[in-house]
């Protein structure tokens, strides 16, 4: 890979630039040890590959609700009103990676183009870096959203070349998702695998053309 | 529902006219208590939404081989070859439920046509009905290999009025799996959700048209 080729880097948001941590010891107060967070993120991923395939759009703020609704109905969990919002909300509220703003900055000093293409609505995505306070280095923001239909359709990596008029071999995808690394390479980006648990890589068959165990380490190799 | 106006009744075939029991014992054979099966047959289905959104077909037989590959990967188990090919095996090997032949019988006798409608490669559908002595009571075995993409892709529902020329709303679409139901309502069949666990549907937000908890039952209210 001919690093100076990499003008842009765009990255996956959920479980690449922000953990579930949080979300997590939300859910461990509400309900213990049952493992509504995994049941609760599995079912938003199915939901949002299921009505992709369907051709039926939802807001993904309206995925994530109904993902938790039946996340709890097949645990057989009932939330209070205040419990289900609580959850919800902490969506908005998760933690970035503790490196994350460390190497956003310094991928921006080397001069590298930065932002962030995601199944999040527009709506999650502004409030979540906002709160964050990592939304000053990306200059685009790009939602699934835009195109009604969720990743890895390649209709929503398209947006990344579109708006930064950048060619896909020259913009740098990262996500810790398998299913994300899959549709980037199939849609023609050069792509970086986050694995910060040194777990396998289901990308169909695919392999990335990176490997880091941190942003960090993608930040130093640049 | 007016029950004169169905002149077919369409199944699904995994989980529907077939149990997983003996799968699930030949993996306890090889691999103990290790959730194999439960992974084996979440990543199959994953794999064939992902490669439907991804518009990169794969024959069904080869999405089965490399959604156990993935599952073993991710439980880090390692399987001999000749375990690995009889897990496969039993794809083609699976029981029917106990109530199946019976169920199908009585349907036939009632003067209604019988077809299934399934993601299964043709070898794996024609196959496993032989063994399974039920093939003769269907005049259509219709896979979603004929278009290239996996349920629940609204083409693949489509084979069943074009090969029957029977319109929608005079089939009967009968499928344990929500993702199935709630693909089958879309595409406008009239659908029977088989709820054999008395387990929560998950059919994004959509109602079936009617429920049994076996074949019997739909057999007698027809």
């Amino acid at each position: 890979m001919n690093e100076e080729t990499i003008e842009a880097v765009v990255f996956d948001v959920y479980g690449t630039l922000f953990g579930f941590g949080r979300l997590a010891e939300r859910a461990r107060a509400i309900v213990g040890d049952v493992p509504l967070l995994d049941r609760w993120r599995t079912k938003q991923l199915e939901h949002s590959f299921l009505r992709t395939i369907l051709g039926e759009y939802e807001d993904f703020w309206v995925i994530t609700a109904q993902a938790l609704d039946a996340a709890c109905e097949q645990l057989e969990l009932e939330l209070l009103p205040e419990e289900r919002e609580h959850l919800l909300q902490g969506w908005l509220e998760l933690d970035p990676f503790p490196e994350t703003a460390m190497a956003l900055e310094r991928l921006a000093e080397r001069g590298l183009r930065l932002a962030v293409l995601s199944n999040g609505s527009p709506m999650m995505l502004e409030q979540l870096l906002r709160m964050a306070g990592l939304r000053e280095w990306f200059e685009a923001v790009l939602s699934a959203d835009a195109v009604r239909r969720y990743k890895p359709s390649p209709a929503v990596y398209a947006l990344a070349p579109a708006h930064l008029v950048v060619p896909p071999e020259r913009i740098l995808f990262c996500s810790a998702n398998g299913f994300d690394v899959a549709g980037a390479l199939r849609y023609g980006f050069r792509v970086c695998w986050v694995d910060r648990t040194g777990s396998a890589l289901d990308a169909l068959g695919k392999q990335p053309h990176r490997t880091v165990q941190s942003l960090t380490e993608l930040s130093e190799q640049l």
